[in-house]
């Protein structure tokens, strides 16, 4: 039931068999996995406000689905609860029934998350790789580290609902049909999509994963963040926007890349052509020549934290002032797209607390005239290096073709790349 | 039929009575009405691919609904059409079954729209008012004047499906259900909302004026675009954002506030608070202003139509200067969004050609690391003053609370502020 999709083209040789209560039941089923499926563990009051029942009709649904064991009780929501009362048991899909693998394919690493049906991550793992090493290599190691990570946790594939990729620099799922994009040097990543679909015999998606890395933070808590601006500090600077709940990839794949807006016009030259592109600034590179500059011989990240801790006044000038430059180009972003946060993710963010300090300075300025409630809109990542790896996990649990075949494909009007990348 | 809401609910007893075949065919039905609604006219071939129906089964649904008269047949595809062989009919929906109307409240007039279910626009008007009027004499011309308009052009509301609203100022759904607010002295129009749909006892959809006529422009022509960012020089700079395909509201509804990103940090002070907004230095009146002190007597909009016609080299000067500041500001927002397009709009961009090229070209500069296929992504805007009011009827037919009973509410991740405004 759970693997199979709703198609009402075959609802007329169905209903001949089962009858018409069946099939009334089996909508409402239907809606009440789907909710599941996107959203994971939820309460039955959550539940019926999702999916519109009247809590009577949703008890009797789920009464049916748990007896049949496609559902389960997760926990309760005591942990989250704010008033008093009885905790309500939150149901999920039955963890068993799927497995959905997300795969983050960094210049230097490549991150493996398996999540099962309830969204529970069950198994991590990670593979390093040089710089530089070629696609097929890339591809065989992160088969080969999926392999380990099975035989070392014994999970397994056998429901395998579908494949979140993420890939560095830009992509969208028109360019997964044609030459992939080769932008000013970045290594294309061409065939992964078809590798892993060849491999694993599941629907693949392939994505940015610094956008992914952007979805995830967007839903890593209770809340979820329907409208996020993300910026990762790392060997260069990229960034996600998360608009209306939904992740953005703009006309051609290039939504959110923030590292090459022009912060100072008389700069240096950029990789990319241009002058004083944030990422001429606030690249982790950009950052430890800067120090260096400054007179503090600073070769690494371990570098930076040790005269950070040490406070070199020298070493928080140079912070400051990046943040700053950092902050006024979140902050002409972040009038033009109202976020609820502005995230700055990148090992160097959490080595660094003055850079994000000055950036929210910088901002909350930019801001003045925008009435908000948020008195602290910038904030560090949550989640590290497996962010991206997560992202494509939600990415397929929020775009899974199983929820394809409803009739909001036509209604609700989503994104044509990312609806057609999700098959 | 057409009115009538699918609603899972009563399948159960609606299915006693109209048996199992009826029920599958209902169900095709109201995908198919569906998508004619959101689209408005389309060949049978878009269609059956739109709705996820074979052609065959495609065929006998609109056979019925034809028969029925719940549809017409528009058009044919023939002026459209590339490809040679026999046009492809239209379908839309019965004009006659519902109107919509379109109602856009400026500072100093209101525009009035009103189309048919096919989508066909069939009466417009305007009332004119001082500025500062209080919003129930706003609300009231408008009644005074859409009564006039039902007169004069024999429209009537029988049929009325929904009023959609635009209103100067950041708006959200959330802030209907509160104090409406007032942003830095702007009049907040309370109770707008609630007086149209107690007048006309249909659902009633408000948002902000400028965001409305993004929409309208996004989808002025036949290839809709999906991602675009929209300015307007007028008394303020004001902007909107389409973002896959949905008008971007941000957290707090103020997505799209390009005339208040800082230009120029040391430049004059806003009536924000800060200095240097976009909108102290391209707003009509601050062009108008700059142009004084080159020297050149401009007071309003035909004197400066006047000496860009006289081809005074002054006045080019600083409508290129204004112009190179809205193209560095546009240009960071779409390295951000990626758009298909940048449109820029208002009254004096159609007066001063020289301001839309100067802004084209420092875009272009800074966008030269984006891969793109689209030489000239800005352009002035097609629609004149009703954008707001084609816009808010654009958003009604795509978020008619009559597609909100499908599953798509729960699987597609609508952006909730919106979908709940559309009630």
């Amino acid at each position: 039931m759970l693997t199979e999709k709703f198609d009402p083209e075959n609802l007329a040789l169905m209903s001949m068999t089962i009858g018409v209560h069946a099939l009334v039941r089996r909508t409402h089923e239907e809606r009440v996995l789907a909710a599941l499926r996107a959203h994971g563990a939820l309460s039955r009051g959550d539940l019926a406000a999702r999916v519109g029942l009247s809590r009577t009709t949703l008890s009797e649904i789920t009464a049916q689905l748990l007896q049949r064991g496609a559902i389960v009780v997760a926990d309760t929501d005591a942990s989250t609860r704010a008033g008093s009362g009885r905790p309500a048991e939150r149901l999920a899909l039955d963890p068993g029934s799927g497995q959905y693998l997300g795969v983050d394919f960094g210049h230097r690493r490549v991150n493996i998350v398996v999540a099962d049906a309830s969204h529970e991550v069950i198994a991590q793992g990670v593979a390093r790789y040089a710089d530089g090493t070629a696609w097929p290599d890339r591809i065989n190691q992160a088969f080969d580290r999926i392999d380990r990570l099975s035989e070392e946790t014994g999970v397994h594939f056998g429901a395998l609902q579908a494949v979140g990729i993420g890939v560095p620099g830009p992509y969208t799922a028109e360019h997964s049909a044609r030459p992939a994009v080769n932008w000013k040097g970045r290594i294309a990543p061409e065939g992964v999509e078809a590798a892993f679909a060849a491999r694993f015999a599941a629907p693949v998606m392939v994505d940015n994963n610094t956008r992914l890395a952007a979805l995830a933070e967007a839903i890593a808590r209770p809340d979820a963040v329907d409208n996020l601006l993300y910026l990762r500090l790392a060997d260069g600077v990229g960034g996600g926007l998360v608009v209306s709940g939904r992740l953005a990839t703009g006309s051609r794949g290039f939504a959110g890349e923030l590292g090459h807006v022009t912060a100072d016009p008389t700069g240096t030259t950029c990789r990319c052509g241009k002058r004083g592109c944030l990422e001429t600034i606030a690249s982790a590179p950009a950052i430890m020549r800067a120090c260096r500059e400054a007179g503090v011989q600073i070769e690494s990240l371990d570098d930076l934290e040790a005269a950070v801790a040490k406070g070199d006044p020298h070493i928080d000038a140079v912070l400051r002032d990046v943040g700053s430059t950092i902050g006024r180009v979140l902050g002409a972003a972040a009038m033009v797209l109202n976020p609820r946060e502005v995230v700055i993710a990148g090992e160097i963010v959490h080595v660094a607390p003055a850079l994000v300090e000055a950036a929210a300075a910088a901002l909350r300025f930019e801001l003045y005239s925008i009435p908000s409630d948020q008195p602290q809109i910038v904030r560090a990542a949550q989640l590290r290096d497996d962010g991206g790896a997560l992202g494509a996990i939600a990415a397929i649990f929020h775009q899974s073709p199983l929820l394809a075949g409803y009739p909001d494909a036509e209604s609700a009007e989503p994104a044509p790349q990312h609806r057609r990348s999700a098959r």
